[in-house]
């Protein structure tokens, strides 16, 4: 039969089917981004925006060939980083001024070569800069949140075909992250406990949810995701900020992330999907420390195949329908 | 220069970008559903299972043609309307059976004529058919929730290429519904008014982002939606329920919906779209009266075209981007 179960965190009900399907039973649409001329390619360095930051070959210059990852301001900014913010009332409304940040972090320099197929190390390369893009951009007082993720595929929202992520700072909380952060609040003001803490020792205690775990880390998909397939991967360690990462804890997640994503391009076929790191907001310079809003929160990554269309059930209700249980999903991707 | 809006319901921040995308400027895909033998044109009502409720053409019986608008259990439900709620903790996890109602309301017996099509009286059959269903559902004390929704296109999650819409009954609140009256509470307590006829008081003030006006109903584009050309249908008269609409309401809903449909067909080229009924949930039989959590809520209709895919930014952090600020969408939908 049929169940339905809540999210711990946001306290959402979803619907798991009994009778999940297998990965073969998605028709996951195949369609191309049209690119003849990408920009991203690596000898075309002086036709982006000026680097901000790159991984280079030793003795190779900014904006020439000779880069492992390279990340650019993106080619049509949503937010822009002059200005002040003008926040006002319109009438009954608010607004401000569109100020943040809008990186694109180029994973490869081969347009074709996919950074998980290059070996653990390039991953590695690329949680660095995302490590160092949040720590750098914190630091401006404007910015509220950095905001990490990766489109691949058109399904999934992306714009280049150019294997990419983005990094968005914004002067706002966005809404999801503060309704976590109420979540993990909640949680801590009644069990005294991070939720995230307890639910790692859940899942490791019952196992039948978990993909793959290291020294480190821990890869699983939730008791109540939203899609099919989606799975976490968190830190053992409890710890708020992904930007706190440490070297020996980057090695180990570069390793598990490039391995788990190449099992579920191999089992679902090359689907379009969404990873985005979920981190606490930026934390807030003070006398002689930083103040960390949500220092109970437990920074993970979740990574979403996209199988399936978003209906109005899913758009107007919040309430998602899982076609294959957590369970059956964890047990394919663990045994690829 | 690009701004940030905030919706002031739910409090989630939008960017509107400034350069506003015309409307044939978006390329919507027009995928088809695959479906040779569609089960729910009229002929086949003996292939389907009994029907629940139907408006016909006088003298005909039931599960035979010459209906105009028929119900029907779905053929594969997510939820099962025999049995008890089950509910309890699974380790430091809430499950419960997946108790509810599925029901597909067919909207048209010819598989390719549209209600709106049809003319205004299609559309108030259907919009009838709603508001006995809600009527009847809310009766069931395990039910909370009465979702009703249309998907139409495989861009918009559709199953049927035939026009239906979707009934479903739910044994909780999903998590957008506790949202929105958390919101509408919050903004009651705040200023003792419902937060949505102080919208539709500024809308109409302004006249900015408003599309159609009816004695009964505005239809307008939102401050800050989440989908550009999104629009809302809301009642002059506050009224927390769809159920409690009168036979004159109904008429004139019937003629904006199947006039404002017309109109975003026809602008943006047949896109797929989804609308979405947002009512107060059931109300709870007490002694001698009806008690409805959400008496301060404001029932509306909210239609949304799907113009693009969401990416890993929307799905991780709910912060949208408008690449049509509502301002234009209304004026393109209004000067149709």
């Amino acid at each position: 039969m049929h169940e339905l179960r809540k999210d711990p965190l946001l306290g959402r009900w979803v619907a798991v089917l009994s009778d999940s399907k297998a990965p073969g039973e998605y028709s996951v649409p195949s369609e191309d981004i049209e690119e003849l001329n990408c920009m991203l390619c690596s000898g075309r360095e002086k036709e982006t925006p000026p680097e901000i930051t790159a991984i280079r070959r030793e003795g190779t210059q900014p904006n020439t060939p000779g880069w492992w990852a390279r990340v650019i301001p993106s080619f049509k900014p949503i937010l822009q980083i002059e200005g002040d913010l003008g926040r006002r009332g319109v009438g009954m409304y608010d607004r401000m001024n569109s100020i943040g940040a809008n990186e694109i972090l180029i994973e490869t320099p081969e347009h074709n070569k996919k950074p998980e197929d290059m070996g653990f190390e390039q991953m590695v390369r690329i949680l660095t800069i995302y490590k160092n893009r949040i720590a750098d951009l914190e630091r401006d007082s404007r910015m509220r949140y950095i905001f990490i993720y990766k489109d691949s595929g058109k399904g999934a929202g992306a714009v280049y075909s150019h294997p990419h992520s983005q990094i968005v700072a914004t002067p706002v909380i966005p809404k999801r992250v503060k309704e976590e952060l109420d979540g993990t609040k909640q949680y801590y003001s009644y069990k005294e406990r991070c939720i995230f803490c307890d639910m790692m020792r859940e899942e490791l205690r019952s196992g039948d949810r978990i993909i793959f775990e290291t020294r480190n880390f821990v890869a699983f998909c939730p008791y109540a995701p939203t899609f099919p397939f989606e799975f976490w991967i968190m830190p053992k360690r409890h710890s708020c900020t992904f930007q706190d990462i440490s070297r020996d804890e980057i090695d180990d997640l570069g390793l598990m992330l490039s391995s788990v994503i190449k099992n579920m391009r191999l089992i679902l076929k090359e689907p379009p999907y969404n990873y985005v790191i979920h981190t606490a907001p930026n934390r807030i310079p003070r006398r002689n420390y930083w103040h960390t809003l949500g220092e109970d929160f437990h920074w993970h990554i979740e990574i979403i195949p996209r199988l399936a269309r978003t209906s109005g059930l899913e758009l107007g209700s919040g309430f998602y329908v899982l076609t294959t249980s957590p369970e059956d999903a964890a047990k394919y991707l663990r045994e690829v």
